[in-house]
């Protein structure tokens, strides 16, 4: 499915790309490249999807310099890529026509921060680390965590999620409102300020999650969160997959506001235990985090140790303090790079699947069973609380049988996760990984955004090849 | 802005919709209704606003129904009209330019409730009190609460929010996905089930809130959740606005997760105090709910009391059992007919608008400044924890001097709203009431929405004159 998707769509002409690159480099100077490794290094993501190259890499610092490029481009049917930290998973910055990368790096400005309003206002090129460390001494922060150090223009423009969502929801809860450059240069504000508004369509959510295909990001607005009094985490392991998926089930069930739990199965305990030097049970494992006020955290933990308890969950290891916490947590964030040290010199391949929580165990134990069907050594993590697992495929790209195998235990997961009712993909998106996956996913819904795209992108010039085939 | 619009829109031409109604007849039988009686209630909301009679009424009871009607419409360009309960306040269901309404009040079975993934799919007829019936028996309930006992479908048209929106969200956080009848009759579904998901364009939100103008909703599936295990409410009288509104921020920026925070000035005490017999003092007061387990409850009871006592607020009034509370929350529930007994005789011209909270009781102090130099009487309600709050002017419609001053109010409450960041209205949505100040909150943003609107109703047959002016 993705292989070479670039060859099927045509660039635009020649001298189309070399007045666009002239006239942008007129209002931006050294600021637009063309050097071949900045070219490649932006064409490129976390991904193993195949990379490609843009034609230009503009760096821009104001939404004016946004809707110069955009003209520029415009106006010779030149494509346009945004670009925030290229750490997406499905594809989504390889330029597949060519064109021209618009880099917001340099718009990394926190421009206001309500802390009567507990919302901000930042540039897309603010990543969420520095977010956090701008609202510190404010006693506030922002939740949403991917597991990269993500622009939060690129966040919103792949709705992305994490750890923290099962509380306080994706980029989708907590966008209050965006400033875009659509398609042919104009500037909109999506929503005001109002935490809450029935004016009209829902634009600022029809941009979340667009993938840059209707416009450029260049300013958002965010919900923030107090930090809370008291934050407590925990480790607990199950006997089986079951167990641990019931004991999630049962606390979201018993209304308990877990800020975070997330699952790791046995393969994915053993990379831990070998990576990180840790002596946890190789067996299904569950991480906690509780937010709250003292007593308020001091009763969930109560709670999920008596469901755990039931459930077979034994030696529960807690942490209160910062730097336990950070030691407790470093197992599920090197989770990626404990999963690779497995396999010695492979790739990751990591895909991903949301499922109504009641099949998760189900969904997560037939596609166990196919990767062991498959002879391919696959971990599992899981935002467990929102029914989002992912799987990492250690392979060799260079192995067109193994490729082939992860495709099809991957392609088995995402029709698997279909009629459970679930969605293809739960946090990294669609990309032009997961394109047919979609289809697959919404049938004639993918035609209602078809029909969006072509209203508001009509020469198709934004991101060209994603999320719908034109 | 509300007089007589539908003069000004071209209605189709006679033999089409009597071609429409005979095709629509064939299929419903008598389920069609060219009554004048009940085209005319059909053609009107709860609102001020000049009502509209459709030129039949389609009572549809399934998804296949809906459908024949809309391709019996569509062929011919004859308008659509969704209807659920007409509970709407801005003119929505006005058939501005005739055709046919389809009134889902029969389609109005629970289809499936999803206990352990908290979720549940309805009939768009179904009712909110319906559906919390329904759910009762077990342990679960669905928040969102208009005053009105409204229809789910119609809720998810208008984006509906109410007083619990503080801690669970309005229609746009709490709508999983749709089953919709487009204006060409294809049938989609928004999203599957999953809790999130990352999969395209977000049609489920472009579709929460569209107000009929995209298609007709045939099918909700809404999020759930467990009926907390304690729930407790209070009133607390305050020497000032500023007082009420500073304790309300204080509460948001704690971190508490109060389930309700509702605000009546001194007007709308005094209403409620003669309407229903109480004797609280006539001062602006908050009323408050809290949900969560017992000991969470005395913490956030706890809290909260200390807040309202360093802002001078004072004798609090507890409820804790069932009855205490609903008697305690008769006085908000009931303060519409209890402003309308202020004055017998008048109309009710109810409007609301939603700021940043920082800037609500300047907002709220400027608007009532207004309303005692317009002349006129008008108590102010509000869901202060978003912002939003609730103007009703106690007018005599026939009194158009009255009606231009009320006018002048809004208009003017409105823009300052704007000029806050605010939006035009937090929860009763456009219809044609409020389409010109659409326009000045969202500018170009509005022309985006008419391009959505013209991408998937070339025709502009669905709900035509609201929203958007084509």
């Amino acid at each position: 499915m993705s292989a070479m998707p670039a060859l099927k769509l045509s660039r635009p002409a020649d001298d189309a790309v070399a007045g666009a690159l002239a006239e942008i480099r007129a209002a931006l100077g050294d600021r637009l490249s063309t050097v071949a490794a900045v070219r490649e290094q932006h064409g490129k993501d976390e991904s193993y999807h195949a990379a490609a190259a843009p034609d230009g890499v503009a760096f821009a610092q104001s939404v004016e310099e946004v809707q110069a490029i955009v003209r520029a481009c415009a106006k010779r049917d030149v494509p346009i890529v945004p670009y925030g930290t290229g750490t997406s998973l499905e594809g989504h910055v390889a330029a597949l026509k060519g064109g021209v990368c618009i880099d917001v790096s340099q718009m990394n400005k926190v421009l206001r921060v309500g802390a009567e309003d507990l919302d901000v206002t930042v540039q897309p090129g603010v990543t969420r680390k520095q977010l956090n460390e701008h609202l510190r001494d404010k006693g506030l922060f922002f939740p949403i965590d991917p597991g990269a150090d993500a622009s939060l223009g690129g966040m919103t423009a792949t709705r992305a999620s994490g750890t923290n969502a099962v509380r306080y929801g994706t980029m989708r809860e907590n966008v209050l409102s965006l400033q875009v450059v659509l398609a042919d240069g104009r500037v909109i504000r999506t929503a005001k300020r109002a935490k809450k508004s029935a004016a009209g369509y829902d634009l600022t959510r029809l941009f979340v999650g667009s993938e840059g295909t209707l416009g450029v990001i260049t300013e958002v607005t965010l919900r923030l969160y107090g930090i809370p009094e008291a934050i407590s985490a925990a480790v607990c392991s199950f006997p089986s997959l079951a167990a641990a998926v019931d004991t999630v089930i049962q606390t979201i069930q018993a209304g308990v506001p877990i800020a975070r739990i997330e699952l790791l199965d046995e393969v994915q305990m053993r990379a831990v235990n070998s990576y990180s030097k840790f002596d946890y049970p190789e067996t299904p494992t569950l991480f906690f985090e509780f937010h709250g006020t003292t007593s308020g955290v001091a009763e969930q933990i109560e709670m999920v140790e008596a469901i755990a308890g039931e459930k077979g969950g034994a030696n529960f290891r807690w942490a209160n303090k910062p730097e336990e916490r950070s030691r407790l947590w470093e197992a599920r964030h090197k989770a990626y790079y404990a999963a690779l040290s497995l396999r010695p010199g492979c790739k990751g391949w990591a895909t991903d699947v949301c499922v109504p929580i009641s099949r998760l165990a189900e969904c997560i134990l037939e596609t166990k069973k196919d990767i062991q069907e498959s002879g391919l050594l696959a971990p599992i993590v899981g935002h467990v609380g929102d029914g989002n697992f992912h799987l990492s495929f250690l392979i060799d790209p260079n192995d067109p049988d193994e490729m082939r195998r992860a495709g099809a235990v991957k392609d088995k997961m995402v029709m698997r996760a279909l009629s459970m009712d679930g969605t293809c993909t739960g946090e990294h998106g669609i990309g032009y990984g997961k394109i047919d996956l979609l289809q697959a996913e919404l049938g004639d819904g993918v035609s209602v955004m078809r029909q969006i795209k072509q209203a508001l992108d009509p020469k198709g010039i934004m991101n060209p090849g994603k999320i719908v085939r034109m």
